[in-house]
């Protein structure tokens, strides 16, 4: 697979029809434009949910393309106005929506690529989008140093967005989540405290039981009227309901999952209390290089995340690990084909 | 009625049960408190609500109280340190929400009282409150000059909103509501432009019909990807989900109005689109004087608004008025008990 | 001067040196180029500094250049992926910081055109441009609905300024300017009050002096602790003195006039009374389609501020007539070379 | 000194003019005060100032006043309507700017003192106020994660500044400061870099000299176009000066430090690079339960600035130390009357 002429990729054909082809390697499209041997790639619920439903809200799968946005990679070929990186550079790459990065190469503007210091490890830089998506959700919650914070969510968004705040100063994070382990390593990562939310009794009415676990969480964790912040990283109906009851007067509920298209929302008592609810998606400006830079530091230990590694050969069964939502699978990465 | 120790007021004493009552005026409970003689008191569809439910959210009907909270006046007595108005002036009142101000006399802390100039009438400071209701929501909904704004709703709530966009530098502001002779008073009250959705044929989904109605409101105006702002004044769940869809891409949509506690509501299009939801209760400080301002200016032209008049004796009417919902009516007002 | 292979153009050589050159029409550079017929020109302060030092801040002069920055035109040739304009629409020019457009024919990016509605005129049009910089002092300044704004200066920035406070709903605007004719035409512009300030008596501090005129100013338009805003347009260091010494605490203070390099400022009041002080300069994203809605709408009239019409062939007259500084002279436009 | 009735008393008569007094214990002056046994009490710069001098801006000594205002206690005696703490509980305390805490007992409303947790210690406790000084600059400073921020000055507040800094997550936190041992300790504290800025050589021009610095800083820390914010905690005309030429284009300068009442300031700097200058002064609702927090979670070392602990008799020779300005003094606190 050595030959620069030769592209092995991993392609979406259809609805839950995946198949590596060999495709030509994409040529720089302009003198802005970089190509990127890539290194690591990380696998998202986004690109399982792609490859079993062929659509993410308004990204419709119309024809085949390849997969995979979580990526790092080495610069292999730069157009003769890049300046931001050399050849033999090692980067973070920030994936655009449309052709993916589980290939060996991949061609992209140069303004999506950010250097990665020497110290960082290919598996750490395909860590950054995801650290990038915490951030942005950070930023969409206006999470700002000394406030009480709340996730909904103990997978890798959920424990980035607790571990972000956390080094923004945050002065108590606590993660929900109805998986014990999970909440184990997010007490471990990020968090000050966790949630395990009881279930309702039959017959309750669910809106009800959701205003009884924003009480319950409140009175477990000290948190008075409420937090300052709710970041809801799961996009059940359950927590979505519960997080806006549990955010305080005047308070920020932050959309960051994403599941139902429509859900029984509880939109007098956001009303009443004056709540600000913003939903937040993909990254703006300046969210990458603070992303490399909360993972170079090391404020957020980003290695930890990963539990389960694959050859590139073996991307299909990494999709399958994580479509089976295994409870003790965060991370799975797939290791790039080697030159 | 001359006498200052008979404070004849119109009480709620249980859920639909007013009467009149010969109460004793209500003595200053501290150096900072003013008495006021009751001008005139505006109704709003939440007292109405009161009377026929006892209850407003967190406001319950434990004990009789005295209804109304919209009132201008006359200041009779001032505490030792009251500083910003005199004996004789005239005031609009902020009411706090407990006893209300209907009756003859009302005592309340000099803070919540604002003088008016002598041009305005004390009609005209009744509907200070509804306007400063409609600032508030402006301020709530960050509304800025050169934006375009939406506003589900052309009772009086929503044609002041409507009048407020326009007083502060508003490019084009849209009244959306289902009654066109509504429709036509906003038009000539701040609304560059109105909107009489159409209804849903049978067997339509409600969500997909209010993206439709979105859709057909955005190109009626020319609005591109939407308003920078949408102002949600009816608390009716289709213009709630049809505003929604409405509100451009990190636009602000905000709710002012109330209805059914829970509502289907589209999460996913709220998140996609980065959307900012707010709700907006009450007001805050600076509202009050701006509303003032606003009214004395002559840029709010509230005596416009009120279509209906009674006299102290009719209260019972007044509110029966307000209930009966007719489309030709939009204010109603009552006047004071006179010395 | 009908020929398309011709472009006559009013040419700053050196310093105080100024001709006439017939210049190659320039032609489309990249497919999003248009050329514009250039219509109307107003003279700028700032152009008549370049003509005259040959240098402004950062930009100065090292080749000949041709002057000129506001202007309007009609599109005669577009680009093939120009979408926002056609040949034949009238528009507002936005100049970047290069040549200028005292020529018969202008070449621009068309992110750079705006269309302007029928009813309004290339004169107008020309005012887009010193429109968009109130607009944006404004916006730098965070002017808002329901303020008290002061500005120093009564020529057509600080005038415009004024018009676009009132636009965006300020309660009270007051002008400041040594010349009386100024403050006339200011009050019947855009401001509710004019103050002219006295001269210090001689010997006296002029910080102190400073200190004394923003005493005078709160108290002869009722200001209480002082403005809400200051707008500083004339760059004149006593001004900038009384703007600081007469901005409320907590206020914005805004500097958009420039002058002497380095002042001497009371720092220590900015720093107990806990101010903003914003440097303004040029124009942000946004800024230019308020500025063609602020004209167009009849809110800013705009014509009102041109004193002076030249021919092109009198550009030179025109300039030496703005260099004069005639306390008559408010706005000089220069009319385009006809086809 | 058991003796509740008395209350030795650290007084500054006039100018330059301090003496013990035993003065009568002030009492609760209503059911919302606390009576206070003062533990620990820290001197700032501003206390020697006005022992010096007599003034600090508006505050002028006109009467016999007691000093220090740097304190922490146990609660002794609670007003009826006290809520937030009891008697026997230790409390920082924040200072309203009237008679002072060198005192035995100190009475204030009991919003003014703050709860800290039993593995504080009283000197920890003190060190809460310069502490919240630091919160509201970086408050004002508007100092956001991922930052990069300069500090002129290495004094208690500057390290503190610097300090919070790196608590709310800033990627870069440089201190200035012109003694070595200063920069040392800063760069132990919380700073990632220090600079000891060079002397300008004889003849130069003060402007351009702090030009230059501002140059020597960017290239020395790589802080490109300059850093995101500069907080000013000298009040040195140089340091004013080389701050407002370092900031980066649109970013934050923040003035803390007070000295001269006015210098001359590079004012078309600020406004060609459309900076943000504010003035931060005292502190904020919010700030000091926040300030409590960074101390107890030692986040925010402050016993670590503790250089000099004197006993109250010795309250003159602390303040005679403080005054003189020894490079190795960071900290001194006076141990309050044993009961």
């Amino acid at each position: 697979m050595g030959n620069l002429d030769m592209n092995p990729s991993f392609v979406l054909r259809a609805v839950q029809d995946v198949a590596f082809e060999d495709r030509p390697v994409p040529k720089l499209r302009d003198a802005y434009d970089v190509l990127v041997h890539v290194g690591q790639t990380g696998i998202c619920g986004s690109d399982v949910h792609y490859w079993q439903r062929g659509r993410i809200g308004d990204f419709v799968l119309n024809s085949p393309i390849i997969l995979g946005h979580e990526s790092s990679g080495t610069v292999v070929e730069c157009g003769d106005k890049v300046k931001n990186v050399k050849v033999g550079q090692r980067v973070a790459i920030e994936t655009p929506p449309w052709d993916g990065t589980l290939a060996k190469y991949y061609t992209v503007a140069s303004d999506f690529v950010y250097p990665i210091p020497d110290h960082m490890t290919l598996e750490e830089g395909a860590m950054v989008e995801p650290t990038a998506v915490a951030v942005q959700i950070s930023k969409t919650a206006e999470v700002k140093a000394n406030q009480t914070i709340v996730v909904f969510g103990c997978g890798p968004i959920g424990v980035l967005c607790q571990a972000v705040a956390k080094a923004y100063g945050a002065k108590k994070v606590i993660g929900v989540d109805v998986v014990q382990s999970r909440l184990e390593f997010a007490k471990s990562f990020g968090a000050d405290g966790t949630y395990l939310p009881p279930k309702p009794e039959q017959g309750t009415d669910p809106v009800q039981h959701s205003e009884k676990v924003a009480e319950l969480i409140k009175k477990e964790f000290d948190l008075g009227e409420g937090p300052d912040v709710v970041i809801e990283a799961t996009g059940a109906e359950p927590c979505i309901q519960a997080g806006v009851n549990l955010t305080k007067k005047g308070g920020i509920y932050c959309q960051a999952g994403m599941g139902k298209e429509n859900v029984v929302f509880p939109i007098t008592t956001a009303c009443i209390r004056a709540l600000t609810i913003k939903g937040s998606i993909r990254y703006t400006t300046g969210v990458y290089p603070a992303a490399v830079d909360l993972v170079a530091s090391g404020k957020v230990d980003v290695k930890r995340l990963i539990t389960n590694r694959f050859k590139f050969e073996e991307a299909e069964k990494a999709f399958e690990l994580v479509k089976s939502g295994r409870s003790d699978v965060l991370k799975v990465v797939i290791e790039g084909v080697q030159s």
